[in-house]
């Protein structure tokens, strides 16, 4: 019945045209937890930090319903490191620090009680990491999703690719449909990719909203269109976790559900964006959540009858 | 009951990474006529050609329904010429000549039988043409569309303010709409923009679809995602035909309709990219249309029920 959860946890340090944070709590698995934690109570994290975390950031994920019994605690080591720059279009940034940190040697440990898990979300990760996730998995889960980045396709093409093979739905942006598959259509990618292994597809292309494919369907679901865009980090991550935790909550995995998934997903990711870091989607109630995929179906339902 | 287009009709030399074309019949009020006579049976058209134009093609307007009396053919004078060239992301496109010909000097003449018409269709032509038809019409049609180009804002800002005050729906594209309104967030953009005059506002997206404002709610239709698309000349002219087309022919100028007005032209414009020039939208049948609207629905369509 539960979530597994793998990604980073992590300290971020972000710059946007709105202002600039210290280092504050982030990283894939983080939003991914919190963000899912709004449909399923469920969720089991693994990961990875230093003695450097702070212990109420992870307080306040047990507080929302995240089994961190598998995030690590590295004694004398510090937390892996990101900081970032955004342009004025907020669509492209800058990485201005990378520290792996307690990142480097990172081997994934699964406790017992999460062997049982039904539902995987692969949050951004070395592919090999991601490997060894489901080859210590005594049954392969129900579904498995995947998200991953250009990073890897650069350095870690050939674990990449055979890790399609195992996964059920990958999730990638635009820019890295088009470098995958070589294709600069993202119909055509969208096929090129579904012959490498996976059975859905997921193409997230930021402010303009994101696709689902499979072999013989398209579904799209907008972005909400907001004043603004505060700050985007995690935006990706807050949808995967609004995407398999409403499947996870409804334990559904028609192509039907799954499109119900992408608009909570994109409902996720739409109040992530409107704070720094994890601030707004660990700070959320049901009602908000409600109101916020009400506003999606306004935003798309139109009522044609063709005779 | 009838719909008034005015418009540029004109020759057209094309260069995409797919082909080139020599001079073919194109012109926004070409497209705005061929794309609304799928909808409606009672457009007149107002525009100017020289002697070189092809009768050919003047039938083949009036064989879709398009009455051009309103049509000046300027003995010794030479059509409007466009020529362009689309860059590889089919986004953007360089101008390589424009001959205004007769355009130079047009002065709109609506004829007596045109007078009655209640749906007006301001193609994007200079803002002082637009003012003049409007100046010559006994009566104000019940709904004034306008679409223009950021050319005019560089050039002719003083009589566009002033010619929003005499519109009902404004269509502009995304960065015409940011460049209007001093504004890069499209939200407050469309606020701004409204505020100016039209009641509605259109901004164009083009492959990233469409958004449809009113002072308090928002609409958003997407683009078909294609394997490819031939040929942008023209996409937003078809959007702007399906869009009055359909409006005029069910008469109805609620949000409700407008939104399925906004769906319809959209429709259109997916026809208008799949081939060079006109050469898809002279050449649809209505069972083509209902299908591929059919898809529309398919793509945003999901069945949320919130307690």
């Amino acid at each position: 019945m539960s979530l597994l959860v793998i990604g980073t946890v992590a300290f971020d340090a972000i710059e946007t045209p709105f202002g600039k944070t210290d280092k504050i709590v982030g990283g894939a698995a983080t939003f991914i937890g919190l963000s899912a934690s709004y449909f399923t109570h469920d969720i089991n994290l693994v990961s990875v930090v230093g003695d450097d975390f702070p212990s109420d950031a992870i307080e306040m994920m047990k507080n929302r319903g995240i089994n961190t019994e598998g995030l690590q605690i590295k004694q004398g080591e510090k937390t892996f490191f990101w900081s970032g720059k955004y342009h004025n279009d907020m669509n492209s940034r800058d990485t201005l620090e990378t520290q792996l940190n307690v990142l480097a040697t990172f081997d994934p440990t699964i406790p017992e009680k999460y062997q049982d898990c039904e539902f995987l979300m692969l949050g951004n990760l070395a592919p090999s990491v991601q490997h060894q996730v489901l080859d210590r998995l005594k049954n392969r889960p129900k579904l498995v999703v995947l998200d991953t980045m250009n990073f890897w396709m650069d350095i870690a093409l050939p674990e990449l690719t055979s890790l399609l093979k195992r996964v059920d739905v990958l999730t990638i942006n635009d820019e890295e449909a088009r470098q995958l598959s070589g294709e600069y259509s993202l119909v055509k990618a969208s096929q090129k990719i579904l012959a490498m292994g996976p059975k859905y597809l997921i193409i997230k292309k930021g402010e303009h909203g994101a696709l689902l494919f499979n072999k013989d369907q398209v579904f799209f679901a907008p972005a909400l269109p907001l004043e603004d865009v505060f700050d985007p980090t995690g935006a990706g991550d807050s949808f995967a976790g609004g995407f398999i935790g409403y499947i996870a909550s409804t334990k559904d995995i028609s192509f039907d559900n799954l499109k119900r998934a992408v608009i909570f997903g994109s409902a996720m990711a739409s109040f992530s964006v409107e704070k720094f870091g994890t601030e707004r989607i660990q700070n959320l109630n049901s009602k908000e959540v409600d109101a916020r995929v009400k506003q999606f179906i306004d935003l798309v339902q139109f009522d044609i009858s063709l005779v």
